[in-house]
């Protein structure tokens, strides 16, 4: 899987990319694994260049997110058309659901000057062939094409519209996709100098098939705490954790006797 | 500009990518634009042909994060090796630097048990025709390689190293390079739904040549509250801010006279 951020607010450093951090925790636990992530900009060229350098990895599945609203800004779909070189046309079902919105919040607001304006209808324009996803809790819809390869999905950048679309659409593909398989991590908490630590990791993963072994070092060389992150991703959950717990213990083991401190321990359980 | 941001840790979503948001703002406010952020793998066949395609876009700079440490997963001199095409070599320079910090650190812990380990000796083993850059913070030497186009510079991932070795070397690299430019922009909260908003903020940005105007909505279309981003590069400061200044005097305008609420403004001086 890719994932795909379009936004001038990211590449300007205005906001983190919670989202892709968001989409990479959950397609992990399912399984999934995300081999790119890509931020890329409002503009049509730049961006339809990108996705079809993205396409022609053939991923399984491709997510964007961002740029599905009303504004001028907001250019994805015209964008996927011309990567994929079809024509934008307005889908009927997907100018229902937006129709459906408006004329709700216009009840709402106990007014009647409800118009189905260039803006609204823009939010409705798809590209040739793709189907919309209902959005749960807004107002512009997701859209889904399924390509050669690849599913392509396009999610909108607002967080809580985006993960409501995810759980409710994307979610349920994924999890087929991955036939039944998960993550499963641990956590361990070292004192030792990373440079010391480095042959001990690489020996047990040598033993431990399937095991990656990171270390994030929280402190400086000097002062040297380590976080150890154990991960596999496997259809047996039984198998899969006590192949991370036999690799905790080994590398802890090596650390004690290599005068290091194994000072903590904290079990994180699968994300799914 | 464009950022490579390498590390496993990223696409799983165990952290959101800090650095990349850090330096992105950096950037902009130095009057540098950020093209592209790439979340890559630890994975030197993968992260290679990226960094290839990167190059190929010809970037005047090109910032990796990550993947210099002394552990088995930290590859990114191997993986700019493998993607220019160059010999991995020992480089003296950058195996002063690490020798001076272990010997500093070992006599700090009055211990003289000091050795130049293989793991130890691999943060100096550098691509051929690369420069070490000096690390104020911590162990691990930067990286500089001039190519045809691109200025390639690898710099670490943990946080406090990174922007420290930003602000001392490579931050007078993008302020020559800008020569003089600089990021200016200010925020405008209304209330106004979206899609009616989006034909004024067209009217705006035809009269305002240079200010690019985006919309936040930070709630749902029902209720409207939406943030609006001005903002340009210049190196006139006097001449970017009254450009800005008029453009949210007639952007508010506009919505005041489409029964929108300009309920608050606040100033951002520019990030430099």
């Amino acid at each position: 899987m890719e994932i795909m951020s379009i936004g001038n607010e990211l590449l300007i450093g205005k906001i983190c990319n919670t989202n892709a951090q968001w989409l990479c925790k959950k397609a992990t636990a399912l399984g999934v694994a995300v081999k790119r992530v890509t931020m890329l900009p409002d503009n049509i060229d730049e961006t339809a260049v990108a996705i079809r350098e993205t396409l022609n990895r053939s991923p399984q599945f491709v997510i964007t997110t961002g740029g599905l609203g009303p504004t001028f800004d907001d250019k994805t779909l015209e964008t996927i058309a011309k990567a994929l070189g079809r024509k934008i046309e307005i889908n009927e079902e997907a100018l229902k659901m937006v129709k459906a919105k408006y004329q709700a919040y216009v009840a709402n607001m106990g007014s009647q000057d409800f118009e189905l304006t260039e803006a609204r209808v823009k939010m409705a324009s798809f590209p040739e062939g793709s189907t919309p996803i209902r959005n749960p809790v807004g107002t512009a819809p997701g859209m889904q094409v399924e390509l050669k390869d690849t599913t392509l999905l396009a999610l909108p950048g607002v967080p809580h519209e985006m993960e409501a679309i995810f759980d409710e659409t994307i979610m349920p593909q994924l999890r087929k996709a991955s036939n039944g398989a998960a993550f499963y991590d641990e956590n361990l908490y070292v004192d030792i100098m990373e440079s010391s630590l480095a042959p001990l990791i690489e020996i047990v993963m040598q033993e431990s098939p399937g095991i990656y072994i990171k270390s994030h070092p929280q402190g400086e060389e000097r002062q040297p705490h380590i976080e150890l992150h154990f991960s596999t991703t496997s259809s047996n959950a039984m198998e899969a954790q006590e192949r991370l717990r036999k690799a905790v213990a080994k590398l802890a083991d090596l650390i004690r006797s290599n005068n290091g401190r194994v000072y903590s321990k904290e079990h994180n359980s699968n994300q799914g």
